[in-house]
């Protein structure tokens, strides 16, 4: 790449290949659809769509519905181009070349990409048995002074539900921004998105690709206080989150409940996934998120691929399967048991 | 805003307040939707969206619809959020801190921009008649070695077009990388996009949002050699453009034609602005684009407004007004002409 500027020399271009047929469990998307009520009154707005106006590049109205969900004010809202829109603008917003940010490992892969963007320095916190262990982090965190701290919990990719207390702790022990990537919380015992209004230091991202099973529409939002909040609109670009994006969402947030009994269902189905994977040998972690961390032998992924089941692998032997569909997971289950019995 | 970084201490976010009454010729859109037939069309694919999977991360069926109208490869073409967020990759990409980026002055605002958020240096050439003086650009380019020339033409907001012999002229001069924002060149007498594909130091940029009448799905591409491409998808963020704008946008793009009477019909009315806003003694400038320049006392906007007349104003004095649909600039003739009679 003749013009990039000799920092990004190393860095290429990434691609993924479009899967559309099979049984698709490696992105964290819902097996289902948004609920009927949902699609259906999006379509009766849909009339009103001037396509030829810019969106309201300020999103009033959807600011407004998810402030009224969490009880804060519009100006404690902001909305982008999914959270990843959202994540980048605070790293833009607060990292100088050099300055460091901890987080841990493995934890969403972007937040490193987020950070060599703008010549930070990443630090993430191994633990070998893929535990998120508090006190390295806090110890991390005191032996780097970082300028911002990513908490993802539940963690993608383990799974792994950081308690309320923990995550006090860790916010308590660090001037820091500290980045609370709450994009699966949905499916976890306990939302402490408003923590981000409790500290000045917390910023909680929020998406409705996940539980709310609208990852085509590319929309997350932040919550802060007004200052933190600010701070992400002037970097954002104006005009990002588009007309219909906005519409749905706002219909989405305003029927949060039509979506609880999808929520249930993909519980129950991590439940009985996570039982059956184990009783079957494999290596298992606990989840509070819409898909399961699993250690298991590369030809177990070889099988599910001929069988175009598709689980998403980070490295030989280390996986992340996304909660599928009842007949979906049973079909995982089918194909790994006969694997099994080889 | 107590956590961003110093260098961006003195920013402020900015809002837009949001007009659904009224005449609205302030943000350069189309006064008309788009065909019916591109309408219906979308509508008739909406029942196949998948809303619970992440759009095509690479676009595949929009870059192919695209290579196949300007008679490139896939591999020439990017897709963003708007030309914008390209425009912001190739910034990300290529700007060092004191950098310099060169373009003319007035043009369009967010080149500025773009440059203050990676720390470049931003050179306006300024003409005091608003014209483009190719030489003065050459010279400057000369003089400060830049890393970026940015090229608006036709020039938001003066609407002057650049004839591509000028434009030849002045990638010739430079080894800096030159973006050509062609966003309103299909107003204009002739295209060369294609120019990208000449010079390896050329990309040139498009958008959905002004004569295709679509700026609420927010979709903007990028045109160059494959190397340049690959630059800009380093930095560009996954899945950032929704899966309805893909669509919306390849069913724009394929049915290119239909929007050639809308086209017409505007650049008829952008004449017979001009030449009713320069017989009422308005200085107006000569406009390849969906807008007129014009130099108008502040009162004149006072008036408009009191009408619920909506043009851009950029200072005292200094205007730009969007063509209307025929109603429309009817209207704000006769509010002007009442106005010059009081």
């Amino acid at each position: 790449m003749k013009y990039i500027k000799n920092s990004f020399k190393n860095m290429v271009p990434y691609h993924s290949s479009l899967i559309t047929d099979g049984i698709i469990l490696n992105a964290n998307e819902s097996p289902y659809d948004p609920p009927k009520e949902v699609i259906d009154l999006f379509k009766k707005e849909l009339d009103k769509v001037e396509f030829n106006r810019y969106p309201d590049m300020d999103e009033r109205e959807l600011a407004s519905s998810i402030a009224k969900h969490f009880n804060v004010n519009s100006d404690n809202v902001t909305i982008g181009v999914g959270s990843d829109e959202l994540l980048d603008c605070v790293f833009r917003a607060v990292i100088d070349k050099g300055d460091k940010v901890v987080s841990f490992s493995p934890s969403f892969s972007m937040y490193k990409v987020f950070t060599e963007l703008v010549g930070g320095e990443f630090i993430g916190v191994y633990d070998e048995n893929y535990k998120i262990d508090v006190d390295s982090i806090i110890k991390a965190i005191k032996d780097n002074n970082p300028k911002l701290v990513l908490i993802c919990s539940p963690n993608n990719p383990t799974g792994e539900y950081l308690e309320e207390k923990d995550v006090r702790k860790i916010v308590e022990s660090t001037e820091a921004l500290v980045l609370l990537d709450l994009a699966y919380i949905d499916f976890s015992k306990y939302d402490y998105t408003r923590l981000a209004m409790e500290y000045d230091n917390v910023i909680s991202f929020r998406t409705f690709s996940k539980a709310m099973s609208l990852p085509s529409i590319r929309c997350g939002y932040a919550i802060s206080n007004s200052d933190n909040i600010d701070m992400i609109n002037v970097i954002k670009a104006p005009y990002s989150v588009t007309t219909i994006s906005q519409i749905l969402a706002n219909i989405a947030i305003n029927n949060y409940d039509l979506y609880k009994n999808q929520i249930e269902l993909i519980k129950d189905e991590r439940k009985r996934l996570f039982v059956e994977l184990n009783n079957l040998g494999f290596k298992v972690f606990d989840s509070e998120a819409n898909f399961i961390f699993v250690l298991m032998d590369d030809k177990y992924n070889d099988i599910l691929l001929q069988n175009k089941i598709y689980i998403r692998k980070f490295k030989s032997g280390i996986y992340r399967i996304t909660i599928g569909s009842r007949i979906e997971n049973d079909k995982l289950l089918e194909v790994l048991k006969c694997a099994k019995q080889k």
